[in-house]
């Protein structure tokens, strides 16, 4: 198959990149390093040093021969989106190519206007390309769970049938999503649906949960091969800088009650999601949309969780409660169906004391880089004006 | 009140200025004239001139002594918008400063790529404008009855409560809107109801009908206070567009079957209900939805009642079942309900026999202006490429 990494360089690009690659796929990642500008802008670095990506690549190809077909653009800027289409003639797209944080999103007018006008315009000049060079290409784009917010009902899988005044349809997931980013999501969801139904492309929307994790079976091959971890206010995501923090002896920042219940993955999960989602392909026409999360969490058992890890290690961690920074249900109704990659066969890696402990484990070795400076978050989601970066 | 129209140049925001001056209000305008762009870039003109924003401001002063206060600038630039609310500290805002054609945004990449970034992030300017210099603002948002598609149910004003096995929740009615453009009105009203929940601005989405109609009360009173009416296939709504064809002998020109059902509402009542929004604000942290429309109608059956209007006039009008340029369903179920409005207190003014005399009368005074060229549809939804201008 011939795959199309957009987003290589990144924490799930990367490795998603070469997991095909090892087997036995075509792959092309295409990046334009968008994020690596977004982390200067911030002072944040991820915990390991990421190497360039063309270092990666010839690092990988020295290790495996196994060639990844490198190109260097802003998928904004159309001309290149085209020509990379034509060159590459992808089977799949996995595109991953946007701003991934909600705090980034909520820092500024600047930020939340970029967020949306990059992820949406870049999304529509792919979709543009497909329909205009490869209509029969499959679109496998990352959404994430965040889109449908807290609903007090049962979260279904992209789709909802409902009976109103005595007549039925069936009618995309009502969304209720919790910042600038999460919207940009969203709004890429309805455009790609859209074009699903006019000229017949096939997609799918992979609604993914929060993922953790460090390494993969093929980072894991050399330390050139890393990829970005994040465990800063950023762009981390919480299991990750709960870690962090316990390693330092540092509380871990529950933000509010801690009552917010997400679904989460880990790294090796989102990559088999991937592969499932790619290696069988949407009908042409077809929006499909998948839950892409294997168990669900509150952000207080995750912390729990990380203080009984803690304790096997010898560290005495403990649990700060600190003000919400964002605006979002403390304790809430949660319930996500997430059905349809384990019937396409996924076989998840849960998160077990093992995992946990793995990932502390590899935490200790390189925790002398962390800067604690970045852990705590300055970026509030209301209360007059957003608060301007400290 | 002091009232802002956004978009005051205008088929609508002209009228809905001069509506605000004669009941007493303190009206700002502002514009870019993008539209007047857009037109050239087509090669349609209204129906009548349409003299400057300035001359039209500078006469309605002359006739009425009331000032109207104009600024030129975009929306996308965010020191205009910000300078703008500073001198013009509304108590409310009518928002119609957006790329208002469905077809102009299904031309070209460029075109739809264009509506969504000027669309999604004027408003986004907006809402952050709103938030730093004047939170207690009223935002009037035209959003369209075309975001929510033809359902297979009943289509509620905003808000569908369901019930989803065993629980219950109050959410956004969920949408399928039919182009590009219709796409950005649906980004616009998820980014605005987020602001609405995170930062308590106060908003009404008036998700207007096809409005057809030439004059309002005030811009009878002098020909230079005539607003933007078009007939053509990209600007042109359809009874006014239909109605030109009957003056001319030309057939009407019914995409496809017909059955497509809409609401409608003449011009003079698009100004009573966003008057009525503006006088009756949301409360803070509100996001309320209303359907602005007064009668449903079919294509095929405005077509009757416009074959009836010309027997009137002594035409002898023809309708043809053209090629349908769009993707939309030609027969399907349509019933939306449009009751919040009536409660504020509109009075419709329905499509009457005399109504449609009367429109008839003005075009067929001003037909010799037509440009016929510019009747047929050239853009298709969906077929390959997005075909070309011709």
């Amino acid at each position: 198959m011939r795959v199309l990494i957009l987003g290589g360089d990144g924490y799930l690009g990367w490795p998603t990149a070469i997991h095909f690659s090892a087997a036995g796929d075509e792959v092309w990642v295409a990046d334009n390093f968008a994020k690596r500008q977004w982390e200067l802008e911030e002072g944040i670095q991820p915990l390991r040093p990421v190497p360039t990506l063309h270092r990666r690549v010839a690092r990988w190809r020295e290790l495996t021969n196994n060639p990844i077909h490198l190109r260097v653009g802003d998928l904004t800027n159309h001309r290149f989106v085209y020509k990379l289409l034509e060159e590459a003639r992808p089977d799949a797209i996995v595109h991953y190519a946007e701003q991934p944080s909600a705090p980034y999103s909520m820092q500024s007018r600047t930020t939340a206007v970029n967020t949306q006008v990059n992820n949406v315009a870049g999304t529509m000049n792919l979709l543009f390309g497909i329909q205009a060079i490869c209509p029969d290409t499959h679109l496998v784009k990352l959404g994430t769970m965040g889109e449908y917010g807290t609903p007090n009902i049962d979260i279904e899988e992209g789709y909802l049938t409902v009976e109103h005044n005595g007549r039925t349809d069936t009618v995309l997931y009502p969304k209720l999503p919790g910042s600038f980013y999460h919207l940009s999501k969203v709004h890429d969801s309805n455009n790609i649906y859209f074009a699903c139904r006019i000229w017949g492309l096939r997609a799918t929307d992979l609604n993914q949960g929060v993922v953790y994790g460090i390494d993969t079976d093929q980072t894991v091959l050399d330390e050139t091969l890393a990829t970005s971890f994040h465990y800063d206010h950023v762009f981390g995501t919480v299991l990750n800088r709960f870690l962090v923090q316990a390693s330092l002896d540092l509380p871990l920042t529950v933000y509010g009650k801690g009552g917010q219940t997400r679904g989460f993955l880990n790294i090796r999960d989102t990559l088999q999601c991937v592969e499932l989602a790619a290696r069988n392909p949407a009908d042409r026409g077809e929006f499909r949309v998948f839950n892409q999360f294997t168990e669900q969490f509150s952000v207080r058992r995750l912390a729990e969780m990380v203080v009984a890890a803690g304790g096997r290690h010898g560290l005495d961690v403990k649990v700060d409660q600190i003000e919400n920074p964002r605006v979002e249900r403390e304790e809430h109704y949660y319930n996500a169906r997430h059905s349809k990659l384990a019937d396409l066969g996924l076989v998840p890696h849960l998160l077990t004391d093992a995992v946990l402990d793995d990932m502390l484990d590899t935490i200790v070795r390189h925790n002398a880089a962390v800067d604690t400076s970045t852990l705590m978050p300055s970026i509030r989601w209301a209360g007059g004006q957003v608060a301007a970066k400290a």
